[in-house]
């Protein structure tokens, strides 16, 4: 049934299509399904206790600040805290190189209305998380894609990107989504110094960088930013947008993400950011300072750590570092769609690559891929799940070799 | 000081300046300003017991989908709950006709972005909301500006602006802001007749419908719409787009408003809200839920009328029939902003009438007037506000002809 307003939608909306994130969402919501689709984390290490806690002080000591309007930038504690916190990394983040988001994905909106004209280049990795791409598209961008391998970015095939002038790049450096890959320190450096060489700035999408199960931090790109390390002092953070969020550390369900970058740069995005909400809630911000403070955070996270490191292991083959995620590569023959239908029939759940692959031209290595995550189901769960997505796995391929199948 | 992101803001970005709203916000933090420029609510009314309990029942019952991601359309209690109470009024929508938005400036931008392209023209009443004209202008929206009086929007002169082709119009029927004005039955009538006639539909904006402090309800347009009395049943609300929030019944600092739309319009705008934020915030949903339920919301816009009332008629002049805000004409030979000046010096502060019309066809009826916002400061502050803006009227007048200043 169409209406008066269908004739009517915007240029914009045209190519627009029911994203993939969003049907699956659906799915993963039958009880029956053991869903290694959605990036959930897992609701039993939600801090409940300390949330109840928190409520209370906020509106027991401040309800009036915390239930009326407030600044569009964010809530001044959490901002602050913000900026110390990212301090601890090496980021010489002050309050006002910080922008309270509704989520990560409102950073990514913010991006894009502030940087993408229709038709614009932006280099991304391939694969790269669908998010950005369905938040960049409403814009009009268009892709340049450079394929990761089990470092990361591949910045051997960089420089013919970065030649052909794409407005910026984005890249998830950590435990990136879908791939599970981290960029090694190396291509951190080279990374950094050819954005600087060709004048291509960075959006550095970082929500998974607290959730290392093994091994070192690497440096984030803001902090190996020739710019920021060639100043003594302060919030210059010259060519690089570093986003990230309370998503994975506290709870997704407050939406609580964050921007950090030059100050020139957050005052544009404060005025995008009126238009589009006039500011975040203001009560899920005191609440999640009140959540966070004194040192909560750290010890949570802490906890985090030990229970999806678990899970990781339980699922484990390609044995990512961090993050929430497993990047799997099928073998010949198998398509990540027809499987996904299969195993969805034995009430098993994942996403097929091919949504993380900017535009058309990787779509052949889309269909090999699937990611499944780890965070969200149980141990026994994850057994389970993963018993019967091989035998999913085993009936698509009696389908396409019998003699392949057999040898399972 | 400008980094290399400066040079690479996209076009839309251009024309953008700093917003009058969120300067005087900044004002109206300092706490020796008695502030009638805001639309701030009062915080000595915010439900704080209520919100107490309503957490305690959100983390202790069901924290685990409170704190999770959730479906982007929102939390489905209260869509249904909101499709109920909008039933009460004669709207007949249904659960698929809601969508949760974070605030109501969210859905102006949503608005924004499935309709707008570059150079359509919104026709707009003049004065009208600010924030729509924030959230229109930068996806490159034209104004076509009709006056209102004390009735409204003056339907006599509709006509023209409707035959030159409009996308949409934009309107606030009840207790306008700023001009505080009540679109009359009759001219709601015509409104949709016309509007139908020409084809153009309406994106009706009703944040203060309940805050009637005397008078009859009058029916929404989104009822008075002919397609949707054409129809038995059900949610074909067809030319009308209804917005409203929980920012003036409930509390502004948990950004919560709604949209009621057609089916079609609804899906599509969950896919462009999807790249846009997810979602809104689960917990802050949830926790709205167990505020309003069992008639609670219904006793407390009670509480809230009574409260607003009687601060109303302290600063009455005008006698606004609900809402928050005085439109006031100025004494002959008085300017907005040279009065604001002279205020502000005397710490009382109000909105210059010029951000409220649309383009620049209107600005010297902008110099003539000024918003008072009468729910946020106590009845006392009010008399003192008062007191002192009448002292910096009489200066303004006398510093432009004494002879008619002596005579204040």
């Amino acid at each position: 049934m169409s209406t008066a307003w269908t004739s009517r939608y915007a240029q914009r909306t045209k190519g627009m299509k029911s994203s993939a994130i969003r049907e699956l969402l659906k799915i993963t919501q039958r009880p029956e399904v053991i869903s290694f689709a959605g990036g959930l984390p897992a609701p039993d290490v939600f801090p409940t206790t300390r949330f109840q806690e928190a409520c209370q002080t906020v509106l027991q000591q401040y309800p009036e600040q915390a239930l009326q309007y407030g600044a569009t930038e964010g809530f001044e504690p959490l901002r602050e805290m913000i900026a110390r916190h990212t301090a601890r990394y090496g980021v010489k983040a002050k309050v006002e190189n910080v922008l309270i988001t509704s989520g990560s994905q409102q950073a990514l909106d913010l991006i894009g209305k502030l940087l993408i004209n229709s038709g614009d280049r932006v280099l991304v990795e391939a694969p790269t998380y669908l998010g950005a791409l369905q938040a960049f598209n409403i814009y009009g961008a268009e892709y340049l894609s450079v394929p990761s391998d089990e470092d990361g970015l591949r910045t051997d095939l960089l420089e013919g990107p970065l030649r052909s002038g794409p407005k910026f790049m984005y890249v998830l450096p950590n435990f990136q989504n879908p791939g599970g890959t981290t960029l090694s320190e190396g291509r951190r450096h080279e990374l950094v110094l050819m954005a600087d060489r060709y004048g291509v700035p960075i959006v550095e999408d970082d929500p998974y960088g607290q959730l290392r199960y093994e091994g070192e931090h690497l440096p984030s790109l803001v902090v190996l930013d020739r710019e920021n390390l060639r100043r003594d002092q302060g919030y210059s953070i010259g060519n690089v947008i570093y986003l990230s969020t309370f998503s994975k550390t506290v709870a997704p369900g407050i939406r609580l993400g964050w921007i950090i970058a030059p100050p020139d740069v957050i005052a544009k995005m404060i005025q995008l950011k009126q238009g589009m909400d006039l500011h975040t809630s203001t009560f899920t911000q005191a609440v999640a300072y009140e959540v966070a403070k004194d040192g909560f955070l750290d010890e949570h996270v802490k906890l985090i750590r030990r229970v999806y490191g678990e899970r990781r292991d339980v699922m484990l083959a390609a044995h990512p570092k961090g993050g929430l995620f497993l990047w799997v590569t099928l073998p010949a023959g198998v398509d990540a769609k027809k499987l996904f239908e299969a195993a969805l029939k034995l009430n098993v759940a994942f996403v097929p690559g091919d949504p993380f692959y900017a535009g058309n031209g990787f779509s052949e290595e889309g269909s090999r891929h699937l990611r499944l995550n780890f965070s969200n189901a149980k141990p026994d769960q994850i057994r389970e799940g993963i018993r019967r997505l091989a035998i999913a796995v085993k009936q698509q391929m009696e389908a396409v070799s019998p003699a392949i199948g057999s040898r399972l």
